[in-house]
């Protein structure tokens, strides 16, 4: 898939009639990445920027900043280019940050510890909302701002809850059932720490993060570099 | 790029002639799915396997997996299908994976904790030689099987060992100059956890794992589903 061409549109207005699930993967992550340098201008209170810049901070080239961003209804003016705040409120709306999103963790190892104590998934406006683990020395203690509870919980706490999204830091072998458990919970979205492939419903969104796979890529481009 | 089509060759041969540089990069990822799968199925005690399970097992077509494989020269036998232990080797090579990479840790907190006590990177041939952080309560003690050095050692450290990767869980304020030691100590592949955009040689291999991104990716995909 390639992102739509769109009619120019005043570069601050938000456009809900963009075909926002024309977007490729790659186009996403990017749009995920400008989003991230603007709030970092925002935070160091810049107020614009223009796609040569932004091409700069997530090495890609300008040509492909403005194809983005024109893709998704956002038009730079020559000269002026991009109001920072307007163009990450924009890109927000399209990525459905600020929806507030619920997510819950599930396995708080090592790993899991971490994804608790990080801050960044909050900035982006998802709340972690609970968190299980089996370990009986674990559950009530408190992680960055989640509760960690027993697994035997998780029924009664999802129905309740109703998050959208669940975070797996299991181990491998215990990955697929988990998640068959949560899918049939209202899941709808998995973040996949397993080094495990997920077979689950194909209107459940699967991403991976299998950190000794990005690793072995790395190693690839350098044995063919 | 797309995979260059090879001519048949035995489905146990190595053959250090295939364009190895000209693999996609989802290509790699694949490849690097399959290479986790047949270790596990070796683990297991299977000793051949098919097009169609090595695919229901990464999800992905059983003719993209036949695509793939043919691409670095492996052909199964029809009613034989692959020898899991010569295709798992095969792919090893061609992966880089068994050259016994050093890899550095840059940074020991939660997340770094965590990673260095994640056995993944081991059993892909990676080892973490040494890791540094600037916590003096953290020099010395050693975590998974790596010790803690103090970020001044770094540079002695480096020259040493001859690391050729770096793994960067410090935070982002730090990750650039952290980033351009390393690569002015030789360090030719970058793995970072920091959500920034590290601007280094075009010489060096840097892969990203941005851990908001990709739950922000999960959301526009739920969004747009």
């Amino acid at each position: 898939m390639t992102p739509s061409k769109q009619p120019e549109i005043p570069a601050d207005g938000d456009s809900p009639n963009v075909a926002r699930a024309d977007l490729s993967t790659p186009a996403v992550g990017r749009l995920s990445l400008y989003y991230r340098e603007l709030h970092r201008l925002l935070d160091a209170g810049q107020m614009s920027t223009n796609s040569r810049d932004l091409a700069a901070m997530v090495n890609v080239s300008a040509a492909v900043v403005r194809r983005d961003l024109s893709s998704i209804g956002s038009v730079g003016r020559r000269g002026v280019g991009y109001d920072v705040a307007s163009l990450a409120h924009h890109i927000g709306v399209v990525l459905g940050s600020g929806v507030n999103w619920k997510a819950v963790m599930i396995g708080v190892g090592y790993l899991g510890n971490a994804l608790l104590r990080y801050r960044g998934f909050e900035r982006l406006g998802f709340s972690l909302a609970a968190a299980f683990d089996t370990d009986p020395s674990k559950i009530n203690r408190v992680v960055g701002n989640t509760r960690i509870l027993a697994m035997d919980q998780l029924d009664p706490v999802l129905r309740e809850l109703k998050p959208e999204l669940a975070i797996l830091a299991v181990p491998s072998e215990e990955a697929m059932d988990v998640a068959s458990r949560v899918v049939a919970l209202g899941i709808q979205g998995i973040l996949n720490f397993a080094p495990t492939t997920l077979r689950v419903s194909s209107s459940v969104a699967v991403i991976n993060v299998d950190l000794a796979s990005e690793l072995q890529q790395l190693a690839f481009r350098i044995q063919n570099g």
